[in-house]
Parts: C-alpha cells; structure tokens; sequence
C-alpha cells in the first residue's frame, strides 16, 4: 500500500462538519464513499482538523492508504471526478512514507475568520463571513489578542463538549487584516493546536473589544477567569477557514 | 416626490437577470417589491446596467422616486429589510435631483470577469467564477485586448438578441489582474456602454488566446471580420460582475 497526503478545500455550509457520522452527510464520510469508489476497496481517511458543521477549509490534510498501482495524477483527478456534486476539491494530492500522520504529524495549524464589516448585509459572502453592521476596532482587537500568545490555560475560549484532557494551549501569532474592497476583516491565528470551538470563542470574544464595549483589561481578566462564562459570545461557524497545516 | 439613488450588490446566481418579468424572479421585480413594501405605493426602478441571469453585481446603479418623509437612511435600512431573504443587498442610498437617470447618465460602466484558474475544480467559488484547469498566459491575453481600446465595430463579440441599433462601442481600458492566493484572474474591462453578451463573448474568445489556440492576430482578424461566428465561444454568466458604473 501507499499513503497518500491530500491537501483539500471546502465550502462546509452544506456539511455537518468534517467527523464521519452514521446518518449525516459530512466531509470524512464523503471523502470515504469517493476514495471508495475510486479505489474499489474500503478506505479511511484521517484529517488533520475536525473543522465543525459549516466551517470551511481553503487547506485542510488528509491522508489514505491506496494501492500501489495509483498515481498522485490518479488520486487528484479520481477523487474530484467522484467529489464533482459536491463542494469538496482535492488540492494536490502526494505520496508519502507509512510514517506519516495528518493529524498527528501536524506542528502547527492556521485558521483565518472572515467578517463582513459594513452597513449592508451580505449577499455574495452570505455563509461565508459574520456580518457586523457597525465598524469594528481591529487595531484594539488585534492588541488586546496578543494576551493571547504563549502557552496559556485557555478553559475561557474552551467549548463545552471539549474532549482535551488539558485547557492548556500554546498560541503562536494572531495577527489582523483589512480588506476594504471586500470591506472584510480578517483574524488569522496559529497554533500547534486548539481547543473544541476555541477559535469562534476567542473571536466571538475579541469583537467586544472592537466594539468598544470591553477593554484591553477586560479580555485579559476573562482569560485569567479561566471560566467558560467569563468569555465572550461564540462567533458562528460560516466565518471560519481551515488554511494551512505546517507539518515538519 | 424625492429621486434616490442606489448602489447595489447580488448574487445573481438565483436571478433570470435584472430585467423584471411577468412570472421569474428578477433583481429589478424583487426590488421594486420591496420599495413598495417599504413605501406603500408602487415604485417603479431604473437600472443602470441589465445584467443577464447569474451574472453577479457589487456595484449596480439604480433610481427610485419616494415621498419626501424618507431619508437616505430610511431608505437604505428600510429596502435592505424587506429584502432580507433575498441575496440583493442595497450598498448605499443618496438623495438626488429630479434630472439624475440611472441608465441614460451612466457615463462609464466597469465589469469584472473572474476566471478560476487551477487545477482543482472550485468549491468556494463555485458560481462565482469560470473555472479553467489549464494554465493561461495572462499576458498574452491582456495583449490581444488591447487591440479593442478606441471605437470599433464589435460586431464579432456581439449577443444573437442585441437589441441595440449600432454595434460599434467605445471600450475605454482593458487589464488582467492576478491573485495568487485565490488562483483567480481577474478581467476588468472599462466603457460607456457595453452590447448584448459583449463581457463575455470578449472574454470566451480571449481565453483561446490564453490557451495558445488564438495568436495575437487570429484575435485581430477576429475582430476585423464583423461577424459573431468570428468570434470565440461565450464564457459563462457566473464569472461576470457589474463592478462600478460612473457619471458625470
């Protein structure tokens, strides 16, 4: 057998996440169904992030066991000619040695969240971005988010049905930008790893300071809090993007 | 009475175009729906460009007359409520004279035809651009194009149904943009007015010299031959997008 690395995009609106599921559609499930039909044999498929119902991915990895008699030509274009009804694309796809793990291989792993900052509600960005009428702070947000960096116990930005044996985190950059033409504003964060619904909390979290409605001090109290209750609102998961996992 | 105009931005993607119709959803008939909503009475809209079914807008120019009670903000947050389960977003409202005409004062329009140019078959674009796998020499193509700057007879680029009594147009500017990260390319093209399909009959015809199928010249004689049949396929409505129009 050979394995395979398969760097993927997706729009999630229609999926309920990437975790395969009994009943629902979701993005490992249909990744599975097409590396089966492609490869007439029963294959898993192990993503290096389980990106939530919604959420999309411009660079999430996966990796599968194929047989040898495959091409990374074969397993780029199979699986998009098996994926072509669906909002699932293989980006490149390349062989690797048995050592290699999508997920747990993965040093570091980026997410960016999208929000549409204007007036007018969304119309092509609908699904794609959180709409926030009124113009947010990112200079404050952006400062107020580098309390953030370092290895710190994150329990105020931790999802409820959190699984990680430990609150703690390393967060290695957040860092903020503008688009004005797509009136946009952009989060990206990395970090070798994150905790269930982290990044939508501390972003949920980060638009009271650009609202002017927390301070500096505030967001920096809620996370000393180290409470769920202490944190912000979870940002909705349409303005999340899986970007780039950095492996060795 | 008091005359508005609107700036406006769709997905054009569940539209039969802007034009209103007896019985098919159009940008214009959804609108005019809604300004009677928001006014009680029945408000006839004027469109600076008639854009064809799914083809996009992020800068339409349209007029309106209300009664005099309403203000631009009234206008603005009133039309963009009762459009709320629509993907029409009203950008900006602004009173103007009595004499200001949407179609017939539009001095220069802007479109944009995005080209998704990779491999991988879109998923977050999907409908929102044309995708071509193969590599196209951007260059080459923003060459030919130059050879339609000034007034000339575009009778090769122009739609079967053009209703329009001449086919010579003025085009003004013509450049290609790049953007790596979304490995798009970008048409922005620049006129007082366009013909029927002429965006995209240009553009259909400009990929073959992308391609390296159509040389610089065959594009030239294409143009000097007058004829549709002269001129290369049509690209489709979903990479087009009425970006700007421009008046006095």
């Amino acid at each position: 057998m050979q394995r395979y690395k398969i760097t993927l995009e997706y729009d999630g609106t229609a999926y309920r996440g990437w975790q395969k599921s009994q009943s629902l559609p979701t993005i490992q499930g249909i990744l599975e169904k097409a590396a089966e039909q492609l490869t007439q044999t029963r294959t898993e498929i192990y993503g290096a992030g389980r990106t939530d119902a919604r959420v999309h991915a411009t660079g999430q990895v996966a990796h599968l066991d194929v047989r040898e008699n495959f091409t990374p030509h074969n397993i780029l274009h199979g699986l998009n000619f098996y994926l072509k009804s669906e909002d699932i694309a293989v980006l490149h796809a390349e062989a690797v040695d048995d050592q290699f793990h999508a997920r747990f291989q993965a040093k570091e792993r980026h997410y960016c969240y999208k929000i549409l900052n204007r007036t007018a509600p969304p119309t092509l960005q609908k699904k794609r971005a959180w709409w926030i009428p009124r113009p947010l702070d990112i200079h404050a947000m952006e400062q107020a988010a580098q309390i953030l960096i370092g290895y710190h116990d994150l329990s105020s930005f931790r999802g409820k049905n959190c699984q990680a044996s430990s609150p703690f985190r390393t967060i290695h950059k957040i860092f903020f930008c503008k688009d004005p033409a797509l009136q946009e504003i952009h989060m990206h964060i990395q970090a070798p790893s994150f905790l269930y619904h982290q990044v939508r909390n501390i972003m949920g979290t980060l638009v009271l300071v650009g609202q002017g409605r927390w301070t500096n001090e505030t967001f920096h109290a809620a996370l000393l809090c180290k409470k769920r209750c202490a944190g912000g609102p979870q940002a909705p998961p349409y303005g999340l993007y899986l970007t780039r996992i950095n492996y060795k």
